[in-house]
């Protein structure tokens, strides 16, 4: 019985007087005065079919043992409906299907939750069942626009001269970075393969040898404690070009990303992005990432305050700290005293000793901190802030990065709270001038706030030796509505340039020669200017698909635990595999 | 200096006049009556520079010590050769470029290998370096085809509402097939992921979900002991499709084959391909992907010697064996005694004990083995055969299988030496009608013969229990020019006869419950039919470009012992990854 003539939900009334012949599951079933009628499903949607007996007792009679989720083949006669029974809830609500065969090809059993867009399953039920869990349409719509942003991209980089090119899975560990997953040689005894955490290394070779344009939409592996939004495995769109300076790398990513909106989203986005340096944005809004669909930024206060009565103010500023403010406009009368406490506690969590506020009225401040400061002061602020009558102020006090973390935190949080977020919006934004190392209080040493292979600013190559945290990085994140969907950057090319930075970054002379000698090598041998771009795939669909986890996004994710819930894995092995292996497990 | 306006080899006499700025390699340099003639390299081709003092003396300075793979950056003017310095060679063999200005880029040092296509450098060193290996343009011109090959499917697959679904890599370990490769997990002590040998149950679980047509170009990964045409990781393009049966599957799949050849290799191939059955292959060719671009068939002659007088035929035919023959044309000749001692020597790696041989002349026929046929045997002989005068036949005696390896090598290498084999044919073939089953003889049981979720023959499904070899399955494998490019099934979607399948290759209802009660289990909840395809990338791109090594269609290849000689991988990690993974080694 092959020979399926219409997908379920591309029926149009085109196809009425049509015999069709139609597989799928069964949505419902209903029995209604002698017939029975059912919702059949597939990939496009649903269709009703009905089951009389005048047109057929022998399909009425299979019709009868039906149950949801059944597979089923029919054939029948397309019809127009009575416009009193039309269902304007499905688009094939005009039309029915008159059924003169049916063949079940496959029973079901009851489901462990019903399939249907509003589950209130557990996720760990929809992972376990994770092929029901897929079958939710609204899932399935996901993984439709994964496959329409990839094709999209791939065309565009085809077009743009760009090469797909594989590079390998089973590759080296490397010190700098995340912790690899490692995959024990069988040949090599006590050596191991790490799987990628990019394929950094592989896509600067390629520009080695003249490739010129690469791009890949690679699967990245790291060992890391996962929180929401991490995965062991992920993918990202991996770019690479020789011979092209920062703007035009940008510029090529931003047309493409125009063209991703206009082609899945149907959205017109206007170019160029919005530039925005890493100092600006941390100074805004407390974030390198900042979702610039609505306002509320952060602002200095640090000067008006750093001789006020308050202590904690004017300690802060002594300290070195900082004192910033965010104004929530018009929401003194919403959060009460007891709300602001729960504020309080909120920002605590990113550190904050506390959270100083004050309501504006007509006739003054108000609030347990307004008794500190005089008329002058209360007069600077509120025109600094630009506060009217009805404001609510926020301040934190504290070290410079404890104050961005929680006042970002907060006005991320009070942003969604108030409705302050336009989500028909997406703000593209490219954040630039990133500072090239980090000091690592915990190693006591500076690492990569990139990657050790990011291209210093020319300028500033002299002050590796003596100033390694003023360095600025030739690097470009792009930022879209507050998640980072990547980051790009030139890349050292000079051997020279790189062995600065592998000082800088604490690698002896040896240490550097044994991991990345044929990276120092390869740059003996005519490497050309390069630089290009990774963007997260996964998250890039989650904003597109206005998902809030990136487990809606990857067909069979992970849990926190990274255990697959509907495979078992990771699982024990035969004790044979580990002897082939050379490997015993213990302390 | 960035801003680069044409590639190298994309110039043509349209160019002339303009002032343009390139970007490349130097190819080689030649001073020549106080001019420097630079050959500029890039992925597209090379284009001559010119240094002439009168136009640049400066330029002309900087080009005395440019030197090879250095990478430069030139501005100048493209002018017309002198028609008697046109180069016919090259693509832009007929103009120049007169620099105006020079830029070093970068240095090199001499590479251990020139940077030609017809290099005689080691294969171990063109690993190690294989960023140079892949400057050479004709590997850059198999990366191209690979990026098109891809491109193609792709479109094709999506025009035919295929989507391209990811699956996991960090998957578990199971029984069946050949060697995982294993990840330890570090969340989960003791346990370990194993990385995928095909997305084989992801996509059979994607079909439960209704997703209908999935693909997926996916990396593949095996821990087996490797031939010249293996890899460890290895990239299959991955098909499955819902409530298709056989025949379209092979349509789809043929059609987008019939594209690719169009659209890569600019040819028209004929469709429908040639469909055998695996029993035809194995009596016509002895293989079972046999390369159809030649005769010399292998003939079945064990009717007419079973009597005879020549013990090593009639014997093996006594003994359940077989003899066959393959007929060289015009070959009596060029094959001397000692020749064909060491077409016996080749045959005996594939087993044979012997390699029994006659000359046909005029007036019959020649050869130790002659004395042993009276005439009515050399003339049934010699007919069936349709041998003639000038012809040589080696025969085989042997088990059926001995019989079948022995004289499809021999075949094959003599198709080679002889030159019967037309390279410029690609003849695709289906070979359908697979066994379900093969016995192993180590294991002492039934093992796959593709894997354990191939459909078989409804009406052979009584068999799984009583004759499990005689099962035939809804298998079939797509083949090239003697290649397996790869193979596909209708898959089981019922659980009692997914469960038969199971017990026939011995199993226990535990194990079976073990390793594979989600999918037994998925089963009950509504699985529609469903089968599909996988084919091998790396050997299709190996074929169409006409390549002999795989290595030449993977950008960074691993060598026979699986290592990767450029980055040095595998390779000894620190002992506190291990400890992170609780694993030791030793035995």
């Amino acid at each position: 019985m092959y020979g399926r003539t219409y997908y379920c939900g591309e029926m149009t009334e085109n196809a009425i007087g049509e015999s069709v012949n139609l597989k799928g599951w069964v949505q419902r079933r209903r029995d209604l005065g002698g017939l029975i009628f059912i919702d059949l499903r597939d990939r496009t949607g649903v269709v009703q079919i009905v089951f009389n007996p005048e047109v057929s007792k022998e399909a009425l009679e299979t019709a009868e043992t039906i149950r949801n989720e059944f597979v089923i083949d029919v054939k029948g006669e397309v019809v127009k409906r009575d416009e009193s029974t039309f269902n304007p809830k499905i688009k094939t609500g005009t039309i029915e299907v008159i059924a003169s065969e049916v063949a079940i090809i496959n029973k079901a059993k009851t489901p462990p939750f019903m399939i249907e867009d509003r589950t209130d399953a557990a996720e760990d039920i929809r992972l376990k069942y994770r092929y029901l869990d897929l079958r939710r349409p609204e899932m399935f719509e996901v993984f439709k626009m994964r496959h329409d942003v990839t094709k999209t991209i791939r065309n565009y980089l085809d077009e743009n001269g760009f090469l797909d090119i594989e590079t390998p899975m089973l590759t080296k560990s490397t010190p700098e970075g995340a912790r690899d997953y490692l995959v024990p040689s069988r040949v090599h005894p006590g050596e191991f393969y790490a799987l990628p955490q990019s394929p950094q290394l592989f896509k600067q070779l390629l520009m080695v040898s003249g490739f010129d344009k690469y791009y890949q939409i690679a699967r990245c592996f790291r060992d890391e404690d996962l929180r929401a939004d991490r995965q062991p495995e992920f993918t990202q769109v991996d770019i690479e070009t020789s011979f092209m300076d920062q703007k035009e790398i940008m510029d090529m990513t931003e047309k493409m990303m125009v063209k991703v909106m206009k082609d899945v989203k149907g959205l017109d986005v206007s170019e160029p992005f919005p530039v925005m340096t890493y100092d600006e944005a941390m100074a805004r809004f407390g974030s390198d990432k900042p979702d610039t669909r609505f306002e509320m930024e952060l602002q200095d206060v640090s000067e008006i305050v750093k001789d006020s009565n308050f202590k904690v103010f004017s300690g802060a500023v002594e300290s070195g700290g900082q004192v910033k403010a965010i104004v929530v406009k018009q929401a003194a009368e919403k959060y009460s005293r007891k709300d602001i406490d729960a504020l309080g506690e909120f920002a605590a969590i990113y550190g904050a000793k506390g959270l100083a506020w004050m309501k504006v009225e007509e006739d003054g401040i108000k609030g347990p901190i307004a008794k500190f400061f005089d008329e002058e002061e209360v007069k600077q602020l509120t025109t600094v802030l630009q506060a009217e009558a009805g404001d609510l102020i926020l301040y934190v006090a504290d070290k410079k990065n404890v104050v961005a973390d929680s006042l970002n935190a907060l006005r991320l949080k009070l942003g969604k709270e108030l409705g302050l977020i336009d989500e028909s919006k997406f703000n593209f934004l490219w954040v630039v001038d990133w500072p090239l190392l980090e000091y690592d209080e915990e190693e006591g040493r500076f690492t990569a706030a990139h990657h050790p292979f990011t291209m210093p600013v020319r300028e500033d190559v002299k002050y590796l030796e003596t100033n390694p945290g003023r360095v600025r990085a030739q690097a470009y994140d792009l930022v879209l509505n507050g998640y980072e969907l990547g980051g790009g950057s030139l890349r050292i090319f000079e051997r020279d340039v790189q062995e600065k930075m592998f000082k800088a970054l604490g690698f002896s002379e040896e240490e550097a020669r044994e991991k990345f000698g044929f990276l120092l090598e390869a740059f003996d041998y005519g490497t050309p200017p390069h630089g290009g771009i990774a963007l997260g795939l996964d998250r890039m669909v989650m904003v597109l698909a206005g998902r809030s986890s990136l487990r809606d996004t990857i067909a069979f994710p992970k849990t926190a635990s990274a255990s697959d819930l509907l495979m078992k894995a990771p699982d024990e092995v035969d004790s044979k595999q580990l002897k082939e292996l050379h490997l015993k497990i213990g302390k």
